[in-house]
């Protein structure tokens, strides 16, 4: 058996378990959100900033995904969210079946909103169903503007792009319409923010969508969960 | 056949023509350096700074891996220096059969100095041995300073780990001491510079070093390439 049917088989193997996750999540109308993006481009300060503004509201929770330590799950588990981790040692990204073993102890019933903060990685992950609902991708507007063309089957299968660190631009030097250029060049349909997950200026636009989001998903739960459209592009 | 064993032997075929490489490279005298970080934390801009120093006094070359497109080889070459493209298409990092591959079409007599540059990826490039002299690491101060110990195997491996983007110290928050005091707990060894590639701090260093580098290989190539304790830290 060579290395690219192992790997179809392993692709194929996984959209069936993402298949049965994804059931699970309708069933209960949960949003989930597979959230990617390279190293240090600001998933988890993005939740810091998410979570506080929608928790009054909703039952969240969030799993982590990181090749080692548990800082992330710290830091989640400081807004009062409850936060599972998986630590994949030298896995490149998550799978369905980790995500399906983390449900095993961690109950989704009446949760409104999941999290599922992937390994950052701008390449593997993106070949990976979990089951989401959304795939949301973040870009640091610090890593320059051509990140899109150089990674774009992480940017095309994008239903939201963040671009963040925008407070960086001068900083940097970066323009963040170029970023943005490149992002509808590769993906058209992205619906995208550009947001600072350290001043905040964005994030009203985002946490709004996501209100949207989670409001449409529990109206639709008993007929199933349509992600497209449900926000118009600023 | 299981998937870890597909990837045991994958390993283990890809160690072999490392080997080979490796030879070719001793043959030659060449110092190669395997160049490696996360998207956008600045390998090219690294080469950009670099090669100007170098190109006068030493033969040199570069090898661009990257999922899609020539952007890297087109800046590479605009400094009059050869540059050889590898597009990966969905593949996550650079092997070393892709590497003898380019050889073939891009002679390597006569060089100092082979610079192949990664695929921006802060995890799969780190299991794949090219046949490089040295494995250098660039990490963006923009990502924050937590990254070795989340991405430990790729730190573990570096020869030398190159701290970029310190210009945007104060306007990110990050501090340059948390970021190294990481990378020496992952790896003690590590010889750590720290440098902004847009203003120039820090690189004169980092060339000094490579000069060592070269001039020791040059003299060790008939004995076999040595490539630790060449450059002591600063």
């Amino acid at each position: 058996m060579d290395r690219v049917l192992v790997q179809t088989n392993v692709l194929k193997a996984n959209q069936e378990v993402a298949a049965e996750n994804r059931r699970l999540f309708a069933g209960e109308g949960t949003v989930v959100i597979n959230l990617m993006s390279a190293p240090g481009a600001g998933k988890t300060s993005l939740l810091e900033a998410t979570i506080p503004a929608l928790k009054g509201q909703y039952n969240l929770a969030v799993i982590e995904g990181d090749l080692q330590t548990d800082l992330d799950s710290q830091r989640i588990r400081a807004l009062g969210v409850p936060s599972h981790q998986i630590t994949t040692g030298t896995v490149c990204h998550l799978d369905a079946r980790m995500v399906a073993r983390a449900l095993a102890e961690f109950p989704i019933q009446k949760l409104d909103l999941l999290i599922i903060e992937n390994v950052g990685n701008l390449i593997c992950p993106a070949s990976y169903d979990l089951g989401e609902s959304l795939r949301v991708v973040i870009c640091s507007l610090a890593e320059g503007p051509e990140k899109p063309k150089k990674y774009p089957v992480m940017f095309h299968k994008a239903d939201f792009v963040l671009l963040n660190k925008t407070d960086l631009s001068p900083a940097s030097g970066h323009d963040l319409k170029d970023l943005m250029t490149n992002v509808w060049e590769v993906n058209p349909r992205a619906v995208v923010f550009a947001v600072s997950c350290k001043t905040g200026v964005g994030l009203e636009d985002w946490i709004a969508c996501l209100r949207e989001v989670i409001a449409s998903a529990a109206w639709q739960s008993h007929r199933g969960y349509e992600s497209s459209n449900l926000c118009s592009q600023a």
